[in-house]
């Protein structure tokens, strides 16, 4: 059985996040990760490089709280006040702890550097305190009970957070947590909005269990669905939520955990051995720059062609100029041959193709902002559709290149629909 | 005389939050602009859509702070809460405001929309409040004071938020501000890091004067340099430090405000009146995207190409076979060939061509993962240098996108210097 969930609560230190200068997004992640364990955070309080602040908050949190995490504040500087604020409010003094040199000596040899004295300021931790190892960084982790509350006090530095979570969600997912790592699911989908998602389970699942809780994510371009228990009970009827999912839009489900479009794009074409090239006017090398973000990439996209004028068009593609001047470059016939020319030229099996008014200018009564054509398709089969989405320049160009990715990804599944996004958005 | 600055506090609210969902972003940009008015923020709570919590922070806050913003829970559904948690804390009833009735009729009108009931609730307001004004968005802000605090309540989508807070600084600035909006320098650099940056400047100016704040946020790919004052008798003071960081690095300065690489580059190449054109293979098609995300960037660039793959290299550049066997495609003479076959494909005046190994894989003891040879110039005269980058794979394509668009920058100022980031990176 799992434990009743502890009442957790953040404190966040930084005069960086404080001005604003830096997004804090590290106690989301923290949110994320303990919400993965069913454990919510109730409250998070966030303040600069100020002892008495500091002090005061962390007493007060001490007081109410099971389990206080402390994010930054770890580090050599004299601004760095994390472990002097915990012994002041565990009534300790700070001492040298033995483990911590150890981490500093090792961290230092294997970059050939002497332990110095703002490093050795790391190691002076709250009497009695536990190391919680950070395997990225020099700032080792730590943590100590202030009465009834375990305080865990984490590095800023996003990437030796993210590491060092690792090792406190294992653990704490021993002590309260459902003990299962599947407590949540995430659906990545493209092509869906959040409300009318609602919308569509609302009416068509009007028995949806009580213990799944359904929760969306709205990004851009993927939308994310999170099907979440807390009891490895609830495991089945989850499984059967899934489903009524799939059921219900399937071909919107891009995959689970964290995948990205470009990336279910690249692995369909790997598993068929196929090849993608793109030619893109309006997205302006957006698509080709998702694909290559992706590790290993060059297995199925060895090229792109960013056709950003007319002449480019007609030279490196071989857009017929009789086209381009009877239809302008955002019409069918230009972005058919844009695909085409693309598939010549890379000696590619799929190409995507896109041209379109990105705005703020370049509009006309006949093809306002946001008028776009997309073709995609193979030599034996191109495809074409006219689309029209006036938002701002660059969500403009993030949502036709996912819609791009995204007609390639149903139709190397052979799928024949289109997303719903488009259904409001196409043209003729 | 400007006035002290208040004591300030934030309150966000949302469950999306809370929960990670979404990395609240809104609360930096409040402290942003505040920050230009010289007005720090103290303290930020946040709470989940929890009467109870709310209440109690709010209560608090009102209590200590002399200025506080909440920001979310105004819009129209049942865990929206604002409205009601202010009234109880200011012990008021809640009214429906004739003022937030007449803005959601005309917001209704705009769309075609009956005011329905959900929409009217967004009217229901503690007696006695100001409306703050929403130019975008059918929630209305509201201000109160509770004994000698003033308390702002603001929408939580960025938007909305955004065209708010206009109105809410230029207000601040009259009562408590500097009054002047120039109070904060912001200069956009690249290749200079903080720590660096910090020590020159330590180095050569130990006069620096103590009313001129010094400031640093590190981004990738650029570094922001800010100079804050909080008065008007020290602008003289701001401008003689301004000249003193421009004598000390002024080539790395890309401009003022948050003006992106790309944009200063298409800047540069529009008032010369020349194009450019990208030969991409490890950064994929960054480079390209880069410059089409700034409005009107089809002025100066009208083509590029992403040759991943040695064959294309060949086909599409005119890469020499013979070139790519003998040296591989990361050396020196290819990564000319691909910006001299670029420059004439596209027909334009200036290239950059990139070719590397951006990880995880790839790599090899001759040429290891960040391994890289950048090439720029014009028909007359290609430049090329090596570095060696070795971190993760998409922070690699940034920062050498970044440095690609750089070296045009300066080759286009007439600038005969190389980034100081290049000094530990250069390969032979």
């Amino acid at each position: 059985m799992a434990n009743p969930t502890p009442s957790v609560q953040l404190l966040l230190t930084g005069n960086e996040i404080m001005s604003g200068d830096t997004v804090d997004s590290n106690s989301a992640l923290i949110a994320r990760r303990l919400g993965e364990l069913g454990i919510p955070v109730l409250r998070k309080v966030t303040v600069g490089d100020d002892r008495a602040l500091l002090v005061r908050e962390l007493a007060a949190m001490a007081q109410e709280a099971e389990l206080v995490i402390v994010n930054g504040g770890l580090g050599p500087t004299v601004d760095d006040l994390t472990a002097e604020v915990l012994a002041a409010v565990a009534g300790v003094p700070l001492a040298e702890h033995p483990g911590a040199i150890t981490h500093l000596e090792q961290w230092c040899a294997r970059r050939n550097l002497q332990l110095n004295a703002a490093n050795r300021k790391q190691a002076m931790l709250p009497a009695g305190c536990q190391l919680v190892d950070n395997p990225v960084g020099s700032a080792v982790g730590f943590e100590l009970a202030v009465g009834a509350c375990r305080i865990i006090c984490t590095p800023g530095v996003p990437g030796e957070l993210k590491k060092m979570l690792d090792l406190i969600v294992a653990d704490l997912a021993q002590r309260w947590g459902t003990g299962s790592e599947h407590s949540v699911l995430r659906l990545q989908t493209f092509g869906l909005g959040e409300s009318s998602a609602q919308q569509i389970i609302a009416d068509a699942c009007p028995d949806w269990p009580a213990d799944v809780e359904l929760g969306f994510r709205a990004g851009a371009p993927q939308m994310e669905i999170k099907l979440s228990v807390t009891s490895r009970a609830a495991l089945p009827a989850r499984e059967r939520c899934r489903a009524q999912l799939e059921a219900l839009f399937g071909d919107h489900i891009i995959g689970e955990g964290d995948i990205q479009l470009a990336e279910a794009v690249l692995d369909l074409l790997r598993a068929q051995g196929r090849t993608l090239t793109t030619a893109e006017s309006c997205t302006g090398g957006l698509i080709a720059s998702m694909l290559t973000r992706i590790a290993g990439s060059s297995d199925a996209f060895h090229a792109g062609f960013v056709t950003y004028d007319n002449a480019i068009k007609a030279a490196v593609l071989g857009v017929s100029e009789d086209t381009l001047r009877e239809h302008g470059a955002v019409s069918e016939a230009v972005v058919r041959q844009m695909a085409a020319g693309a598939l010549a030229r890379a000696d590619a099996d799929y190409a995507i193709a896109v041209s379109g008014i990105a705005g703020p200018g370049g509009g006309s009564p006949d093809k306002p902002v946001g008028t776009v054509w997309l073709a995609w398709g193979d030599a034996d089969n191109i495809e074409a559709l006219q689309l029209c989405w006036p938002v701002e320049r660059t969500l403009f160009q993030t949502m036709l290149a996912a819609a791009g990715l995204d007609m390639i990804r149903r139709r190397l599944l052979g799928l024949n629909s289109q997303p719903r996004y488009f259904a409001q958005r196409r043209v003729g």
